[in-house]
């Protein structure tokens, strides 16, 4: 596996673009984003499981039911889209039909996503102004522009690829993503399209999508919300025509896991406020469930975060945590903790209780950027791995900034 | 129902006393405390749900189960006793059989409750040194020496007391708590005690308690983290022969709801760091269940949290909240929300969309200390409360403080 520095763009015959239209006040950030594939791209996609949905959201799902081949995928970013009535979906009606007009391609072929403020009327006009231009400078050089326009909280745009040899060819992916928490004012989304160069029917593209992200996105928070806009697309513009035996279907898998994790992570790493990157990893569960229940108590409790903030190896908040997590069948006295970390690591907890460790070494492991909590509950073989970031003053700046 | 100013005292034939044992390092704060029943009382008691069980709460469900009625109850602070292996099981039966042996009961007629740090070992030293005295110095006058010991982060004592004239017989009950959240340095607790002069047994006891407790202390959160000390006792001494008709029992929960009431939102306005006190009340539910699903999501969520410490109406966080509740039936396009303090009250989403309103008076209402958020489902008839506080700077700085 090799990996390449050009997002989306690793990918053969995909073109995008990003502008400012004025969803966003300040004309310096792009707030429109296109992405086109001129052969078109067989697309899986998986949305938030918020009842709440954005308009986008509820299309996206609807068009996916009945398409599986689509042109353009049109993002904005400053406005969600969400809970502000029929008009949302008007304009999001508009907005498709007008790109379907200036590209000459069927309004079916476009899935939208957007992300921003909540509740906050969306207007056409910016769509109508800015979309002649924003196709007409559509390119095929660099993503630069549509992952810096998708972002919102987030501090640094998050794009990764890489290529593999299969069977004497050599298979591309890229993706870009958005997410940080929850955004300012109002609420946040993540948003992440995956892009592949295979030929796949949707229906295995969907399997491969699943399996991805229950192990990448679904295996990373930051405050524990759902947004109403939460959005994976996976495109593959068949462009390879790499058979796909099992064998090789088990590899592309890996790739798109693997995408899919560098995106998750990349999200974790810049969750709102953030000052460390937490991986944590349960092992010796019963079952994958029981190990990623555990892992979810963990990676959601702010007191843990909270400690973890303060370089603190609280691991009796740890088992705390631990014996919240709603698994029933877990003896606590099996149970071993380790922090980990660059510097070190230490055990401070063995068989449930207490195990003798240096408070100052502790300290120093956990001044680290990247922390690791292994837990091992001794009770099976399944495990799992789940990504989160402290909790932090800079949290709560961002979330109790006034907006209205 | 007259309100008492007495605590636990309000009820006639119960002596107490704290006094500074060692637990904890400070020797201005009193760490262990003895309620005593002279002439015994029936008891019911609820205790942690998380798996993860400090040593005083597993022999307390144990004695419970084996025994109604009891003649002490003995506190510690400064020290959990869980997590510390077998030792601190041994210590607490220790210090139970010296009480026993000081005051001429049986083991089996003495509780213990125990609150502060997890995983540290319990030394029977500050045990054996201290009951004499405490034993020796019980009182009747006031219960302020024990509120104040068995505080931990809580920054007031929480106590409550009411009588009530019912078939001619004045009833009293008194009570007391502690609890503010996870506490310093490791794991935090929540211990209640309310005391009547009712004579019931132990099975009626157990009722009236589930009763309260379901629409106080479970409908009360901080940081949605269950600890692994939290214990609520019912005790009632018999002094008072008022017959339990169905009349008279309805009136009976009515009033020990009240105190567990007073406790709950007394702790909850006491949540570490807290700057509000908020009031989440859901109504037009189709049950109970789902009234709460909804309120308790909205009672733990960061976003939601760090906005109302922002002065932030941020009704776009609440409805993906409510949205992430879990309850599936719910239809967003139905729900009202509105923000209300004693400044006035103002409605920013109805239908599930943006409602005009004031943003300088939203901020203004969202000004006091006591807020209460009002969430319309308009789906049925029921509807249910919780009480909970934001999240602020503070609560971070709490919980972020080094403590190895």
């Amino acid at each position: 596996m090799k990996q390449l520095d050009k997002g989306i763009h690793a990918v053969a015959n995909i073109q995008s673009q990003a502008l400012h239209a004025g969803f966003k006040s300040d004309a310096a950030h792009n707030d429109l984003a296109l992405i086109y594939f001129p052969t078109g791209a067989t697309v899986s996609g998986v949305f938030t499981q918020n009842l709440v949905k954005a308009w986008p959201v509820i299309h996206g799902q609807a068009s996916l039911k009945h398409h599986s081949n689509f042109k353009a995928i049109l993002i904005n970013s400053g406005n969600a889209n969400a809970c502000n009535g029929p008009d949302g979906e008007k304009t999001m009606h508009q907005a498709i039909q007008e790109l379907a007009d200036l590209c000459a391609i069927k309004p079916s072929e476009i899935l939208m996503s957007s992300t921003g403020v909540i509740g906050a009327p969306l207007d056409f006009f910016p769509f109508k102004k800015a979309l002649p231009t924003l196709v007409n400078s559509l390119q095929s050089e660099s993503s630069q522009a549509v992952s810096e326009s998708i972002m919102t909280t987030d501090t640094v745009a998050k794009e990764t690829a890489y290529s593999l040899e299969i069977d004497g060819q050599t298979v591309h992916i890229g993706a870009m993503a958005k997410g940080s928490g929850m955004i300012h004012p109002n609420l946040g989304t993540m948003l992440a399209y995956i892009v592949t160069d295979i030929a796949c029917d949707q229906v295995t593209l969907n399997q491969l999508l699943k399996n991805a992200v229950d192990v990448s996105f679904n295996s990373m928070t930051v405050d524990g919300d759902t947004s109403t806009n939460d959005t994976v697309l996976l495109c593959a513009t068949g462009e390879n025509s790499i058979d796909l035996t099992d064998h090789n279907l088990a590899t592309i898998q890996s790739l798109i896991t693997k995408v899919s994790q560098d995106l998750a992570q990349m999200i974790a790493r810049d969750g709102e406020g953030a000052s460390k990157f937490i991986t944590i990893t349960v092992g010796g569960a019963q079952s994958t469930e029981d190990a990623k229940a555990v892992a979810k108590s963990l990676a959601t409790s702010n007191l843990l975060k909270a400690a973890l903030f303060g370089q603190d190896p609280n691991w009796g908040r740890a088992l705390s945590a631990i014996g919240n997590s709603g698994v029933e069948t877990l003896d606590p006295w099996l149970i071993d903790i380790i922090f980990k970390s660059d510097i070190g690591s230490i055990q401070p907890c063995r068989n449930g209780a207490y195990h003798p460790f240096d408070p100052q070494f502790a300290q120093k492991i956990l001044t680290a950027t990247d922390i690791e909590m292994i837990v091992e509950l001794n009770q099976g073989t399944s495990q799992a791995t789940v990504w989160t970031c402290d909790l932090t003053h800079d949290y709560i700046e961002i979330n109790a900034d006034y907006h209205t």
